[in-house]
């Protein structure tokens, strides 16, 4: 099979989207042959503009249902693909919507959210981001891991610090994920997760998806596709292969104003880290372009098998054990 | 002068009273000849709740202005004793009311909020209380600090863990205070603070409040206020007499689903401790009875000058050190 076919014929999944939503995105998706994506409706806002994020999204969701359609359970993600449709899972990438409301999580998973960040850079109620010293996991953190755990509701560790992702691993009794990360094997930084980190997620049955945010990349901003998958197989390497998946971070639309509301604590107050020029790899630059990644896999050496497992079918299974359904 | 003459004559402030407000209340307070009281006006609330809370009490202060006014500087408490009134200093035991929002400090700055407890118990997003392990004072929460002392408003540590206590003491440009503590040299407990907590406090400029909370005092529930007057000389020999004040934690009026919410994180999720009975010390029982604290410190053998500087005018002079006014 060509990597063309192969990639339409293949579950795609991607862990992590944080673009600017509107028609013209869906239909990238849709060019890229996304089954499904877990897209990011939550930063720095507590519950209520949470709340309103979802409804606006949902009345583009609606309004794009040639495009697109909600995701609730696995079933939804295979709906889609039968469909010819991309799925659209919810994601926070900040516990802090839940705000002191553990009742808060189950709201919100009845509202489609199947994945939520314990921290994003820095304190919360859970926990502590990655950006400053962390002091682990609250217990008020410990109860909201135990209520996504029975609601069905994934834990996603990728900007959290080091001490509390440890301790939500240990935590859940389901698995965890760092949704959208890069090795620290290949480039040091305070967002990429060390051999150990990426070997102890995956020896307490969590999950790996796999980012190509350039500033975290080894090449920086002349990586392309071929050093995304580099970083993939390196991953690969340590977790194997049947924990790995795909976590893009595709920013795409946003402005510059997005950027220094992201890179802000609070989304305002000191600066935490400065991106510098924002450029995805040549050859996966948007998300239309998803297909590359499938053939940069195969070029790589890769088998089909390893490359549908990486593109999407082990992120179906891990959020069926995580959702239940 | 005797005691009852002194104790009439003096400034009485009360560094902590959570007591249920209402006439009854205002009326006891005249009773016991208070000058002024930090009183609590937010623990688990959130910013809105805690406004509602501010309208409804400033609602009872005008309707009780003939016993009491409310104090935004200290010239407002030299005004309250020449009035024969209790002022009315509002005072929060918890951070999380500040939310996420730097700005909202200067808006409780205008409310009349003076003092500032940075965290109840557990972990916000400023820093750790004292019932659970504590990972030091946030980035976040040294922006609060800064912005507490920008616009006059003291930081309280008494239910702050001993890490975020010992940063914010470095932190802060201006003094900071235990509002209510009592000597972990007399009783072990999680609340109470060590010799080498009260000496670092008083060493870098900070004050401390002594509270009379039987079930951190030695004899416990069967205290008097000689008691409480052992542990109050206890602090002074390590902090000196210029460092100490009062600080009851009068909780009069307040019923047990109150103390159930008080003692649950957040106000209704786990259990952080459970007090048993709750007995004030005998002759201290009742604000009221404010007047016997005087005569007990005259009594154990402290000088006029001490008893005036422990009963007030030494809170009178941490205030405006911090207030500015």
């Amino acid at each position: 099979m060509n990597a063309q076919s192969l990639h339409d014929d293949a579950i795609v999944i991607d862990g992590l989207i944080i673009a600017k939503w509107g028609r013209e995105l869906l239909e990238d998706m849709r060019r890229g042959g996304l089954t499904a994506a877990n897209c990011t409706v939550s930063v720095w806002e507590g519950f209520q503009a949470t709340v309103d994020n979802i409804v606006e999204t949902n009345a583009l969701l609606a309004a794009c249902d040639d495009l697109v359609r909600p995701v609730h359970t696995t079933a939804d993600i295979t709906r889609a693909k039968e469909e010819g449709k991309t799925g659209i899972i919810y994601g926070f990438q900040n516990a802090h919507a839940f705000e002191d409301q553990i009742g808060y999580v189950e709201v919100f998973k009845r509202l489609g959210v199947g994945i939520v960040q314990m921290c994003y850079n820095t304190q919360n109620l859970v926990g502590t981001g990655c950006y400053e010293r962390d002091g682990g996991l609250s217990g008020f953190g410990r109860e909201i891991v135990a209520e996504m755990n029975r609601v069905g509701m994934m834990c996603d560790l990728s900007h959290v610090g080091a001490t509390t992702s440890q301790e939500v691993i240990l935590e859940s009794q389901k698995p965890v994920c760092y949704s959208h990360c890069l090795p620290s094997g290949l480039k040091e930084h305070p967002r990429n997760k060390s051999d150990e980190e990426l070997r102890f997620i995956a020896e307490h049955g969590g999950f790996v998806g796999v980012t190509m945010f350039t500033p975290f990349l080894r090449a920086g901003v002349d990586a392309t596709v071929d050093d995304y998958v580099e970083a993939i197989e390196y991953v690969m390497n340590i977790v194997g292969e049947d924990a790995i998946g795909i976590g893009t971070d595709f920013t795409q639309g946003q402005d510059q104003a997005f950027f220094e509301w992201l890179t802000h604590d609070k989304g305002y107050a000191r600066r935490l880290t400065n991106f510098g020029t924002i450029i995805n790899p040549e050859g996966i630059r948007t998300i239309g372009e998803f297909g590359n990644l499938t053939e940069a896999l195969l070029r790589r050496g890769m088998s089909e098998r390893q490359v549908r497992k990486i593109m999407g079918e082990n992120w179906m299974r891990v959020l069926r054990d995580v959702w239940g359904e």
